[in-house]
């Protein structure tokens, strides 16, 4: 194994901080004892005060994908019919995979770096009054931009259909407020805003989601939350299956230090981040690939490369002069944009700040921009 | 977090040795880099040595559970029939899961105590032709014994059916030759005789398992091996999904110890360790639960309480008189057996000997025996 010193700033998996990194260098703890059934309790907890939910808070060994899965086979069943709402390539990613488990998928699309229409959502709904649930990611980490979920909640609440909520790459980044807005699944994931490394997938579930929960005729074992839920009544607090123990503890430990600093001090803190990358990015005559600027999201920023210059080649010269990591565009955002992450420990200013004269730097000195 | 100074000698999760938890404790390293393809594909040659195959091999983001899961909806088909041979807690397990999936399951059961009965499992095969595929654990963590899965893959390969084999607490420490003895699934997890973190699931897969990949009708996604097999295809070496890159360095160089030793050497230190432990708790006048000694694991040893003493009140005067942690039995054998791992970094004679030692202690002096 060769330690890293590239500087991270893909929007996930994202740089752990060294109290993180600690908490998990710690002996293996008994899954099923009083000791790890407190830590297990205190991380649903910590997650809790984050979604702003008083529902119940499943951790899975899994990544994001995997909780997408796990959301989908517990909230619906084959044949239902079903709204995905698609602005960019995770959307595309969460109708295609429920697609696969047999419910009646509808797409309604909307451009990439665009968001969803709130308007056109809601007449679509009034037009089709057996759609049992809608689908929407909350950060388009593919094209950097914010979907309005407390719009959604509200609405969905309003007709009577759930609502799962994509919130891998928001949360901890993106105000969430989950009990208000009326979600009924948020699912998330470690290696984002929450400062953990990747394996941990976690989903939120609302009263009105549970009962969807224990109606679903999908097949499952390791997705099911009735056992998950079974499994944290007991004493101690357990997981139905092995706990991933190691990754638990430094979740529980990313938790507090966002509790420590307060959720809405630290989503401000993503906030004036990202608005200070983008005020210099846009300084560099450079242009941000959402539409409009109330768009953007807090945690990663989409760039468009400037004509002629393929974003490959920025983001090769960004790591053979700065040893600094940013992301291509996905599908057909290749080449076209870059993406940098700033979320959890990625985001301080004087970091972007660094990332943004690099990103000038090459520009300038190695593409003759 | 609470750093634990508790002595874990459950079968699992198993203590993490120093240079596991060093490799872990560095920063994240981007999972589709060069790089990470690179830990990746040593750590996939190396769980090749380790399993004896030159097969795939996929890694999840999952418990052993998962992938249990994961290893039925890629070999088998709804409507399909399969056998599950059942001798213990685990072995009951699986054949739940697979029914939850729509296969036809039939279960040829043994006494919790023994082995799988080569003959009648032969026998079986022999008057009911459609069995398309055979499920069994290696090694019962639940009772300590194992199975001859060397046979029972000449009888499938013999028989032209799958064999599916749960390595989750054998591999490691028990012999596993899966090419030679034709076995088409072999899985298991990181946190057992593997020395790493819980949280990583892999599953290795023979020729003959990847055609019945290929024709399974099951619904898939984050299970799908196809698309595991895409990924490591690409250049670099990647997953599907985010990998759970901690873990994954973990794994890497716990391999490597394993590959340093040698894997035969590695087996045979499971062996002697396991046996001295064995002669000892003999010589106190205790039993063990197998009812053979050739059937004992040398990962977990089950020994049964001594009469009108349950297995709970040893364990619990092991843990505040040694800060020692063993397992109790499980299911119907709760309080009647208790369990003692000793796989991987738990397998030194030096330290069974001290944990016999304590068990007799504690039956001798707090429990009058």
């Amino acid at each position: 194994m060769i330690p890293s010193k590239e500087y991270l700033r893909i929007p996930g998996p994202t740089p752990i901080p060294p109290r993180v990194l600690n908490a998990m260098n710690n002996p293996i703890i008994y899954h099923r004892s009083v000791e790890f059934g407190n830590v297990l309790g205190e991380t649903i907890e910590g997650a809790k005060k984050i979604i702003k939910t008083s529902g119940d808070i499943f951790i899975f060994s899994s990544t994001g994908r995997g909780v997408m899965e796990a959301t989908l086979v517990n909230s619906i069943s084959p044949g239902e019919r079903v709204l995905v709402l698609v602005n960019g390539n995770f959307g595309k990613i969460f109708a295609d995979i429920i697609e696969r488990f047999g419910a009646q998928v509808e797409i309604l699309e909307f451009p990439w770096g665009e968001a969803v229409d709130i308007n056109r959502f809601e007449d679509y709904l009034k037009n089709n009054r057996s759609i049992k649930a809608v689908f929407v990611i909350h950060c388009e980490t593919s094209t950097g931009v914010v979907n309005n979920i407390e719009a959604i909640g509200k609405i969905t609440s309003k007709y009577g259909i759930i609502s799962i909520i994509d919130a891998v790459s928001s949360l901890g980044g993106i105000e969430i407020s989950m009990d208000e807005w009326g979600l009924d699944f948020v699912l998330t994931a470690s290696q984002k805003a929450l400062m953990t490394p990747p394996g941990l997938g976690l989903v939120a579930v609302s009263s009105k989601g549970w009962k969807a929960v224990e109606k679903s005729t999908n097949s499952r074992y390791y997705w099911d939350f009735r056992m998950y839920k079974e499994a944290q009544n007991r004493i101690p607090k357990q997981t139905p299956f092995t706990s991933p123990v190691s990754l638990i503890l430094g979740l529980d430990e990313a938790l507090k230090m966002i509790v420590e600093e307060g959720i809405d001090n630290v989503i401000e803190r993503h906030f004036q981040v990202a608005k200070a990358f983008r005020d210099r990015i846009k300084s560099y005559g450079l242009k941000l690939f959402p539409k409009k600027e109330e768009w953007c999201s807090n945690t990663v920023t989409a760039v468009k490369s400037p004509k002629e210059v393929d974003s490959d080649l920025i983001i090769k010269f960004l790591k053979e002069r700065f040893n600094l990591r940013i992301a291509n565009g996905l599908g057909n955002l290749k080449d076209k944009i870059f993406r940098v992450g700033h979320m959890g420990y990625q985001a301080e200013e004087i970091e972007t700040r660094a990332v943004a004269l690099a990103i000038k730097s090459v520009l300038e000195e190695n593409l003759n921009f």
